[in-house]
């Protein structure tokens, strides 16, 4: 079969590789010439931002999918039209590519989401008491996009633009659900992964899987991901983002329609890995066994401050050294701050032994330039 | 690092596909345009049994290795002489080419293996007694250029050329140990694992990892890989094929300088993989963990008789249905009768299960062709 992914990037770069155990032919698409997909896919440089780009690049693949929700949704439904098959579908990636509509749609299907209201292009309407979070409507990505305003001082830094302006949650834990509905309706969920923000960076640090949850916060969250699948009337992947608040209150922070960086662990961790997942949820095959066989946790390997150029990875043959550690690089030549070069996959027999073994990986690299 | 390896099939392909972790530089020659790796390497149809081809293709790499052993080992030592690295070295992998030298090479280090004789091209001078094995001298592979001799009779089938005439064990288990050495001396062995052959195909059937073994066989297949990985001088991850005979003691019966399909059921059933096991080596990086984590098994899907043409799986989605069973294929369009066109690799708590996972999961699926 041949499948199209707009974005030639980390995840679809591991998608591919999943994939490799089975018979179909890759295609992506993504503007850098040396983006981690060109050599191991048909590749095509090019814009998956442009309405003709996107069609000329889709119209005689079997199914197109995504691995970056900033895309030109509109080439997406003219391909539906034309026949072509999209994973997930255009409409649910309209929705979520705009935070408005991706709140209105939690809103619509009672699905618990921080309250909220929009700000289209003017602050003097805004009735939601300080502090609260502005996200801006279009162009997030990995934490960008996004800012608390705690104090009038902070109102100055408002930004006038479409957005969302909502309650800022007392969070206690971030945790993260991948779901996954394939087109005969099939659904699977993964078990829930922790996620530990590193505040500098605003990427993730360290996830962690399974993670301990009392009854009812399970139910809160079986009720969420219950009432997105239903709701979406679309096969695909998705990684919902949670807040759990300190009220032992579950809420929707976001979802993305795709693979994760929060899935990451499931390569080693997990029965089946997001990936596998992702592929059988393109191919409408029967859904992969999800379950966590150990604990399992996660690393982002991120260009250190103040290097910029052919990337170094320090230390890594130490951590070669370690049993049930797995070093996932993803085949980028240059580092800068900041920048997600891989990340390190590590597995334990409990939670209190992944924690030291995660803090004692990230200690022993760095990632510099030559 | 610019890898190149002779060879574009499976075990090429599956090497590939695990170091896709890592940032490197895959090349692959083979003679077929639609090799397996040809479309996820820098790829060159051409020989690897030709001299000039195989040094043109190796001059320009870092490290040149093999995924088959049947390739221009002169041109391998001209490239080692030019300051290529090769790995597994040249003089092994002639070693290992030649049953002759083989044999001789397991006398010269005392590791066992059946007594022999050599026979170069006439049968008049044969002194082994009936029944025995006649191995040719080059050429065989998967079971072909090897037979057995039982009677008088047989003896007209006598191929004439150079061979070895091995004296026929009488079997009790086929068992196989693949071992790794880099080329700081680091040496790792995975658990031995368990062969049922097909005797119709001479393929492997089901691989069964890892297995019961009394303390005195452990004993003596351990004395074996010792004494193998001294003698070898050479980085190199290298298969073992043993036979048990039924009165407890082990043999050789070859050995193959390479990826070997009794390996394969270590991508989900071991710590780590042959195929990561073999990224290793090529590196000369530490050595990976090779622990059995639960029992693992695996069996071949090959080509049924009497189709030929473009495969199909039959079966396949209902495979994708059970847990704990993962499907590998090696991107190969046509089928054929008893071509390797993939394999399933299956995991059980014991192996009583295994093999009942194993024999239901054969009796699922068929490759035919459309």
């Amino acid at each position: 079969m041949k499948i199209g992914i707009l974005g030639g990037g980390q995840l679809g770069r591991m998608l591919i590789q999943e994939a490799l155990k089975y018979d179909d032919e890759f295609y992506t698409l993504d503007p850098a010439s040396d983006a981690p997909c060109h050599n191991i896919s048909y590749f095509t440089q090019g814009s998956f931002n442009d309405y003709e780009t996107v069609l000329n690049f889709g119209k005689d693949k079997d199914v197109v999918t995504i691995e970056i929700e900033h895309v030109n949704a509109d080439a997406l439904a003219e391909l539906e039209s034309q026949g072509v098959k999209v994973v997930p579908n255009s409409n649910i990636i309209k929705t979520i590519q705009q935070k408005i509509l991706q709140k209105q749609f939690y809103k619509a299907h009672d699905i618990p989401s921080p309250e909220f209201e929009i700000m289209d292009g003017s602050s003097d309407e805004i009735k939601m008491p300080l502090p609260f979070v502005q996200k801006m409507n279009t162009g997030g990505y990995d934490g960008k996009g996004v800012q608390v305003i705690r104090t009038a001082e902070d109102m100055k830094n408002l930004w006038i633009a479409d957005s969302v302006i909502e309650k800022l949650v007392d969070i206690d834990k971030e945790l993260s659900v991948i779901v996954a509905r394939n087109e005969n309706g099939e659904t699977k969920t993964f078990p829930v992964t922790e996620m530990v923000a590193d505040p500098k960076l605003n990427l993730l640090d360290f996830n962690i899987c399974p993670v301990a949850l009392s009854e009812d916060i399970e139910e809160q969250i079986d009720s969420i991901t219950e009432k997105f699948l239903n709701a979406i009337n679309s096969p695909g992947l998705f990684a919902i983002e949670l807040f759990l608040d300190k009220e032992g209150k579950v809420w929707v922070n976001e979802t993305a329609p795709r693979l994760h960086n929060s899935g990451h662990q499931s390569q080693e961790g997990n029965a089946n890995s997001q990936f596998e997942q992702m592929y059988r949820v393109v191919k409408n095959l029967p859904l992969a066994d999800t379950d966590a066989i150990i604990y399992s946790g996660m690393l982002n390997l991120v260009g250190a401050e103040g290097y910029s150029g052919k990337v170094v990875y320090e230390g890594m043959e130490d951590v070669l050294r370690l049993p049930e550690t797995y070093i996932h690089l993803y085949g980028k030549t240059e580092t800068k701050p900041g920048r997600k070069m891989g990340h390190i996959n590590v597995l334990a027999e409990s939670r209190e032994e992944l924690m030291e073994k995660l803090v004692m990986v990230k200690g022993m690299v760095r990632v510099i330039a030559e």
